[in-house]
C-alpha cells in the first residue's frame, strides 16, 4: 500500500503519528498551510518550507476554475507548477461551492453552480471531482461532500445521504490510488447519531484517512469540542483523521487532545494579513498604535525571519502602509508560530506530558476574538 | 573627504566609476531600486540586494509623514528600520511636494503642504529638509528643490531663483556632512540656457555630486534627451551625475551615453505589479492570455529567482489571479534584468565598446509604450 499511518504513540487521546506519501512523510498532529490559488498568500515555497511545514493544501474549486486543472496537469501537475516538491492535499470544492459560487443547484448526481469569478456555469460531480484532482496531482485528495449548517438537523440528514453515496462513487472511481490517498469525509453537523451513522458508513470502505467535515462554519467552540469528543475517537485507529478548515491555535490544541492528526486553515494567514499576530501571550493587534515606536521582535524569543531580522515598529509601519513586505512578515511569523506549536505538540505526547501541556499553553494564550476593535 | 567619487574610465562620454560612501563603494553607472515607505514593493532586503542592487532610494516626503522622521532616528536610522546595510539615498521630498500633495503653496522660504493621507498641513524649508533628511541618515541626501513643468520657460524661470537659493541655504545648513553627501539639483526644464547657469551656480558650492532633476515629466524623450546632451557634460567631472526619476531601459543605455553616473525609477518595480516584463527583445505583458500555457521561463537565460525556478505559465496564474506573490515574482525578474543591464553597461565601458553595446541592446530592445493594450 502506498500510503500508510504509524501511530507512534499516544498519550490520552492524543497520537503522535507518521503518515506516508510518494513526495515525503508527514509527522502527525501536522496543520498544512493553505495555498488556495496554488501560493500561501505572498510566500515563496522556500519560505513556506522554511517556516516548517511539511504539507499544502490547495483548493480544487479555485484552481480547476483557474487556471484550469488540464493546465496544470500539462505543465507537470500541481507540485511542478507552484514549485513545492512536499506533499499536497487537494479538497474537493465542495466546501468552496456551498460557500463562495452563486447560484448553485443541488441534485443527487452532483452539484451545479455559476463561478464567483466570471459568472459562467459550471457542475460537479464525485467522478468530475475525482477527474479534476486526479488532475492535479495532490498526493491526498479529498471526496466530494456536501457542507450544510450544522445546527440544521433536517438538512443535516438529507445531505448526508449525498455525502455519503458520492463517497462511495469517490471511491469507486478514484483513478491513481498509488499515487493519491482519497479520504473519506465525515458529517453529520453537531448531531451525535448522524455523525456516528457517517463514522460508520465511510469505515465500512478502506479510504486511507479521513476528513471530519461541517465544523468551524456556525456552531460555537463548545459545540466543535464536543462533536470530536465522539467523532475523533470513533475513526479507524490505524488511519489519519483531518479536521478541516481548523487551525486556529487553541483549535490546534483541542483537537489533538481528541485524537486529530491534521488541521488546515486560512485564518492564520488571513489573520497575519489584517496584522493580527499569535504570540504564546495571545493575540495582538499590530495596527494598534502602541507598537509604533516597540524596538523589540513581535514575539520575544520567536525564530522567524520577522523576529530575528526587524522591530515591530518596523512591521507596524509596514502594515499601516500598506506594504506588501508586511504581509509577508507577519504571515511568516503566524506560520511558525504554528509550526512551533505543532512540534511542541508532537514533542509533549512522545513525552506523555500533552496534558499538562494543553492546561499551561490555554492558560496563557487569551484568544482575543475580535480582529481591530483596539485599534 | 568622507565621500569621493573614482572615475575609473570613460568611453565616449559614458563614464565608468566608483562612489565611495561610509555603508560600502557604488559601482557607477548605477541603478537605485525605489523604496519609497522604507521597503521596495514587495521585497525583503536579502532579495533586492541578491538581484545585485547596490544603493536604495527612499522617499522623504513619504517617511516624513509616515512614520515619521524622529521615529526613525530613535530606532536607529533608516538603515537598521528597514535592515538595508548598504547605502541608501533619500530624496528631499520637493517632487513629492510638488506632485502628490494636497493645496501647496509656495513662497520664498519654503513650501507649505497638506498631507495626502489625512490632510495635515506641513511646511518644508530648505532646513527642515536638512533635518529630517539628517534624522532618516541616508548616506546621499538631495537638497530640497522646486519641480516645474520642463516646457514652461516663465514658470522656470522663475522657480530656478527659489531651487537655487534652496540649495545655498541646504549647503549650509546640512547637519553631518562627514556621514552624509548633499547632492545639488540642477533644474531649468528643457531650456539651454537655464540647465547652464544652474550648472554654472551649483558648481560653484562644493557638494560631493549632483542631481539632474525635473525631466521624465511631461517632455518627450527627444527633449529629454537632447537637455541630456547638454547639461551632463557641464556638469563637474569628478564628481557623480545622478538623473532623478529616470530608469527606464532605454533611457539608462542613453543616459549613459550622455556622461549620467546614476539613475532610480519607480517605473520597473510599477510595471513589474502590472505584469510588464522587461526582456532582451523588449517588453511584454504578462496579462496576455497567449502566456497562460508556457512552459519556459519569463526571459530566457535570465538567472534571476522567478526565472531559474518558475514557468512564465505560473507567473501568468498569479498576476490574472491578483496573488501577491506573483507581484513579487515579477518585480525581482525586472529589478535583475536592470542589473544585469548595469553589470553589461559597466563592462562595456570598461572594455572601450559602449557605442555597439547601446546600438545593439536598443536594436533589440523595443519598448511598447501602453501597459495592458494587448491584453
Amino acid at each position: 500500500m502506498p500510503f500508510s499511518y504509524s501511530l507512534l504513540a499516544t498519550d490520552g487521546l492524543a497520537r503522535l503519528g507518521t503518515f506516508h506519501t510518494p513526495h515525503g512523510d508527514i509527522p502527525m498532529p501536522c496543520f498544512a498551510p493553505v495555498g488556495t490559488q496554488a501560493t500561501v498568500k505572498t510566500l515563496s515555497p522556500e519560505e513556506v518550507r522554511g517556516g516548517g511545514a511539511d504539507m499544502l493544501l490547495a483548493n480544487t474549486y479555485h484552481l480547476y476554475l483557474r487556471p484550469g486543472a488540464e493546465r496544470v496537469a500539462r505543465l507537470g501537475g500541481l507540485h511542478a507548477f507552484m514549485g513545492w516538491d512536499r506533499p499536497i492535499l487537494t479538497d474537493s470544492g465542495g466546501f468552496q461551492v456551498f460557500s463562495l459560487s452563486d447560484l448553485r443547484k443541488v441534485d443527487a448526481d452532483g452539484v451545479t453552480f455559476r463561478s464567483h469569478i466570471d459568472g459562467s456555469q459550471h457542475r460537479f460531480t464525485p467522478e468530475k471531482v475525482m477527474d479534476i484532482e486526479a488532475k492535479l496531482g495532490a498526493d491526498i485528495i479529498m471526496c466530494l461532500d456536501e457542507c450544510p449548517d450544522p445546527l440544521d438537523r433536517s438538512y443535516n440528514e438529507e445531505a448526508l445521504e449525498r455525502t455519503h453515496a458520492w463517497a462511495l462513487r469517490c471511491f469507486a472511481s478514484q483513478q491513481r490510488p498509488e499515487q493519491q490517498a482519497l479520504f473519506g469525509i465525515v458529517q453529520g453537523g453537531i448531531f451525535t447519531d448522524l455523525r456516528l451513522q457517517s463514522v460508520a458508513v465511510l469505515s465500512g470502505l478502506d479510504f486511507p484517512g479521513f476528513g471530519i467535515g461541517g465544523l468551524a462554519v456556525g456552531e460555537t467552540k463548545e459545540q466543535m469540542y464536543a462533536t470530536l469528543d465522539y467523532t475523533a475517537p470513533a475513526l479507524p485507529a490505524a488511519k489519519p483523521r483531518y479536521l478541516m478548515g481548523v487551525g486556529m491555535p487553541e483549535d490546534i490544541v483541542e483537537g489533538v487532545a481528541r485524537g486529530v492528526d491534521l488541521f488546515d486553515c486560512v485564518h492564520p494567514t488571513r489573520l497575519a494579513r489584517h496584522g493580527g499576530i499569535f504570540t504564546a501571550n495571545g493575540r495582538i493587534n499590530l495596527r494598534n498604535a502602541r507598537f509604533a515606536d516597540e524596538p523589540g521582535p513581535l514575539e520575544t524569543g520567536c525564530d522567524c525571519y520577522t523576529c530575528t531580522r526587524f522591530s515591530t515598529a518596523y512591521v507596524h509601519h509596514l502594515i499601516r502602509a500598506q506594504e506588501t513586505f508586511g504581509l509577508r512578515l507577519t504571515t511568516l511569523h503566524n506560520l511558525r508560530f504554528l509550526q512551533r506549536l505543532m512540534a511542541d505538540i508532537r514533542r509533549h505526547i512522545a513525552a506523555g506530558t500533552y496534558a499538562s501541556f494543553r492546561q499551561s499553553f490555554l492558560r496563557s494564550y487569551l484568544p482575543i476574538p475580535r480582529l481591530t476593535s483596539d485599534d
